[in-house]
């Protein structure tokens, strides 16, 4: 639209919401179209938006069409946080004993969406196998679940969610820090992980008794009065909705 | 190692073979860690090199460890070339008419990460199960992936990689660029992305023919001579070895 605002294309259910937390963390004026899942998945309109038909999507305000949460963020941050709030100072080189720079955003970024992200996928995806299939199948679809799980998925998923754990130590090896980049702000790094961590843990395919530091990283995001806002705005974040 | 070179920990028929091809492709002296596949798996060497034991692994002069692919390529990039040969020109907002920016940048490597890897990945469980259940369950196993396959991953999979196809498309609208984001030389866009297609493409799963942009990207890719080395240095690149 050509009032100056940017619109986001928010699909319930979704890690549209994520985007929404940006939007109102940067405090601006914005447009908000809710779109509802059906049959579980992304309405045949989203295509109308963007070819992938995918959530989130944003339309900037000189109409260029985004897709993929984190480059749709990165856009967010890059236009609107000048002052650079969730954003850490860039180290040109990423070398010297600092090591909270672009780089290890980037790490952390990478292994949310092409690591965990596909774990979480594969189980979410066995998990509808064995509702759906047929009753006389069901048994065995549940112990090809089984197997592959007991054999691969929850301890991957176990080992990498424990290094995310690891990555909110302080420093001083003392307590944890408040943000992965250990900025006093959120940035990208966290606006990605919370996604996992949320898919994951509303699952109930971790324990977040057992990472103490990301169960408060967790909670800290979750106070945030923007996060409250997107929930109100939103339409729904439900994500063991099948 | 303290003679100023990074070391890269390479597995063999993996995602580090892109890593060599970048190291190559910047010229630069490094030295290469061969590892080897144990049962198809990362060998337990590797979780001496960082705790999440993945391949690539890369350990910089100062004895910083990174992990995940985009952001060993992103530290290689700002390190060694200063002189932006294989970097688009940054626009600090991403705003206006050209629209071959760090956020389309990206998109792009989100797009292979986060959106065509899971595919994949799924696509990939699929056939190691099929391959792997004992004979009496086979065909229904079988039937469970050609049921998933039909109903969504192929589908799916031709979608986003027709839409890759399509963003290799000229701006004029005739015939198709060099790179992705319309430079001279491939940047990590392009690095990204031919992972994903070497993996669907070794495997059978898209058929190159249907993707004449894609397919010519791809050759484009095995011309240099970068990446002729890096097939001579490395001990494999075969990612059908199941």
């Amino acid at each position: 639209m050509a009032d100056g605002k940017p619109t986001l294309h928010y699909l319930q259910d979704s890690q549209a919401h994520l985007v929404l937390w940006v939007l109102e963390e940067l405090g601006i004026e914005y447009h908000l179209v809710l779109h509802n899942r059906i049959a579980a998945r992304s309405p045949p309109e989203l295509k109308a938006v963007h070819p992938l038909g995918k959530s989130p999507t944003l339309v900037t305000p000189s109409g260029r069409v985004i897709t993929e949460r984190s480059a749709i963020t990165l856009w967010l941050l890059n236009t609107y946080d000048k002052a650079g709030r969730f954003r850490i100072p860039s180290s040109p080189t990423g070398e010297g004993t600092e090591d909270d720079d672009v780089v290890r955003e980037e790490q952390l970024i990478s292994l949310g969406g092409a690591t965990l992200g596909p774990l979480l996928m594969m189980k979410l995806i066995f998990e509808l196998l064995v509702r759906r299939a047929p009753f006389f199948v069901r048994p065995l679809v549940a112990g090809v679940r089984y197997a592959l799980n007991s054999a691969f998925l929850d301890a991957e998923l176990a080992h990498v969610v424990g290094y995310l754990d690891s990555e909110l130590a302080a420093k001083d090896g003392k307590g944890s820090r408040k943000w992965f980049l250990g900025t006093e702000e959120p940035t990208r790094a966290d606006f990605s992980t919370l996604w996992y961590l949320d898919w994951a843990n509303q699952w109930g395919w971790i324990d977040m008794e057992k990472y103490p530091r990301l169960k408060e990283f967790h909670a800290r995001c979750l106070e945030r009065p923007a996060w409250k806002r997107a929930l109100e705005k939103g339409n729904g974040y439900n994500l063991k909705f099948w």
